[in-house]
């Protein structure tokens, strides 16, 4: 079992209500022994939907699932179980699906379009689907408004902790709350690598506004993070919105009392996402790289992960190294437009190159003491542009492989 | 200092000499003390030239110089030096090029154009070009047709062991020779990742013949291998041909006399790409993926780069863990079509997958057998097409961490 990350936060926040969100978890024994690894979310009826899924060519049933349930823009249920990820499962994982849907639309009474699921954990071995639905019966008899921490800590996998979230705006006057779960990104052999998040919040918002809301402030948080470049066949991203905070429906994107929801959103993903990163297999140290002057966000945001997913850069961190010749190199293989001789690099908030090249009488010192630190800054300007972005990540340890080779040894 | 690689082959192999290539080496002092860390590389008048270079936006000096000098077709030099990339060094490194450049092509009395270049090593710190220069009449002096070892050696930066192939075949009856010299990828901090390869034959090509034979051939190789998918800023490939093997001159690709040559270039190739991998860093085992099935070729070797690329699949190997649902995550993360209900997954030759899911009466006992090997053979088909392509990685171990991360500890 692996050790609490270093990074982790002292204690879970507390999360307040979220009107017309109820939980409840259940320990089925699909896989792990005597923990939690099930979760029923429960909405409201009318509650409206947005998802962002994997973009793998090889997504799990579950995923496939979801994205045809989103067409209908409504959810009163996700079902989630952790320890098996049904993917790779071929005709019967996607019956397995087609059963938890069936059995929890009964039990609440609403339509099989309304019910989400989502699998993480081992994959390419059949769900004991009748696990989950035998469940189902205990689960609703415990539903529950403050049930967030054990719901974040039932869908966990080799996470060492739960991760959760929340954040309160106004909307007409009216309180609104956002609260979110996730899990991630362990990835413990044979188990696969999994981001799922959970976001629920009590505004009235159409489902159309509510997914490009999600889109953008996803392309800034989860997006925008990596811890080994990999991708799961089962990521997947749902937030629900239930209206009972009794604000007059918002239907349109271009509706000016979106701003503050919107950043409220962003701020919460961002929030889940960089726990996600803290998390991270082995990580000793939370990276944060800043790009600036690209061509474009989009290109910004490329080259950073570039940095970020670089092994050469994150060894170079855990070794406490300032290796700046290997920010260069990534920069370069990014293929990104950059200006080789306007570059500039700092570390810590200390500028080592610019215009292409290290600056004069460069002293290492001040930016030595920085790698020893937890958090380290590496901000590059590409000199090309107005593009601008920030993403996260962690570094690559001796923890990485001792958890991902070293399990049967 | 690292250790031998525990995949290195147990010699150097014997490089016969090829006519109109002569070879010397000196110690220069410019990083390295006691060694030889400067190579200069003399071919006849009249020699045709081909190159493959690094696509990094970041590319070093000597790049840029060798971009420019290909356009001339021809080659009467090659000066390289170890210790030291030249690569970030804004108009300084420039300079140093055009000092490097001018000063070979005096004492060679041959066009600069007809002069290439190639350093690695340390980045960001200006190249002491006088050292390189200064040794010129010396290695001058030293030319002989039978050092291609001491070549070998002169090029290493942290490889484990000199990497050299030959081949023969013949043309028009003429018997034609290819030797060929690598250095790559150990990449230790502060040093740079950076593959450089020269080969030379005898054969009679014009510039745009090679050019064609050498793109193909190197798709096949240097493009088909990774270690962590870093690109250097100095990657650098030449193909010099003297055309003293007497043979009728090919002007055209077309030419059917071309089959076997190419073929001898790209067994060569291939050769050096491999034992380039087996000087990965770190690496415990040296891996085979062949992709079969695709859309093309082009997105078979794609595929197969991101299983190789994969560090959950590269620490599960290093494991001895047949993990084939990463190979499932790597297959979707690529973005290459496949179909995943028909997806066939075999590690060692052993079917472990196919039709999208676990064959029935899966049996990991020869395929645990297997991974306890050296050499780790892993097959999948696409289920869409006919495109295949082989590409070869290595393992990522403890070492590669050990290598990059703990330099200063």
């Amino acid at each position: 079992m692996p050790e609490l990350s270093p990074l982790a936060p002292d204690s879970f926040p507390l999360l307040p209500p979220v009107e017309g969100v109820e939980l409840a978890t259940a320990a089925t024994g699909l896989r792990y022994k005597k923990r939690d690894d099930a979760l029923l979310m429960r909405f409201a009826p009318g509650t409206t939907v947005a998802g962002v899924l994997t973009r793998s060519q090889t997504a799990g049933a579950p995923v496939l699932w979801c994205r045809e349930a989103l067409a209908g823009g409504r959810v009163q249920a996700i079902l989630v179980n952790s320890g098996n990820a049904n993917a790779f499962t071929g005709r019967a994982g996607i019956a397995s699906v087609e059963r938890c849907v069936s059995s929890t639309a009964n039990v609440l009474d609403c339509s099989n379009r309304e019910v989400f699921v989502a699998s993480t954990g081992v994959i390419g071995e059949p769900l004991p689907d009748n696990k989950l639905t035998d469940s189902l019966p205990e689960l609703l008899d415990s539903l529950s408004q403050d049930r967030w921490e054990a719901a974040a800590r039932a869908i966990m996998t080799t996470d060492t902790f739960p991760k959760g979230a929340t954040r309160t705006t106004d909307i007409d006057g009216k309180t609104v709350t956002l609260n979110g779960i996730a899990k991630g990104s362990g990835m413990i052999a044979p188990d696969m690598a999994t981001m799922l998040a959970f976001v629920a919040t009590d505004a009235d918002l159409s489902a159309d506004v509510l997914q490009q809301l999600l889109t953008r402030a996803n392309n800034r948080s989860f997006n925008s993070i990596t811890v080994d470049g990999d991708t799961s066949t089962s990521d997947t991203l749902l937030l629900a919105a239930t209206g009972k905070a009794g604000n007059t429906p918002i239907r349109s994107i271009t509706d000016p009392r979106l701003r503050r929801f919107s950043r409220a959103l962003e701020e919460l993903l961002i929030d889940l996402a960089q726990q996600v990163v803290k998390d991270g297999e082995g990580a000793s140290k939370f990276i944060t790289v800043e790009v600036t002057g690209a061509t474009s966000a989009r290109s910004a945001r490329r080259m950073g992960l570039a940095i970020a997913n670089s092994p050469l850069v994150k060894t170079a961190i855990a070794g406490e190294d300032a290796n700046w010749g290997r920010i260069v190199m990534a920069v370069g293989k990014s293929g990104e437009r950059a200006d080789r001789d306007r570059l500039a690099i700092s570390i810590g908030g200390v500028e080592i190159a610019q215009d292409g090249q290290r600056v004069e009488d460069y002293d290492e010192t001040p930016i030595a003491e920085h790698m020893k630190g937890q958090d380290i800054l590496i901000q590059v300007d590409a000199g090309v542009g107005r593009g601008r972005a920030r993403v996260w990540t962690c570094d690559l340890t001796h923890g990485y492989i001792d958890i991902n080779a070293d399990y049967r040894s």
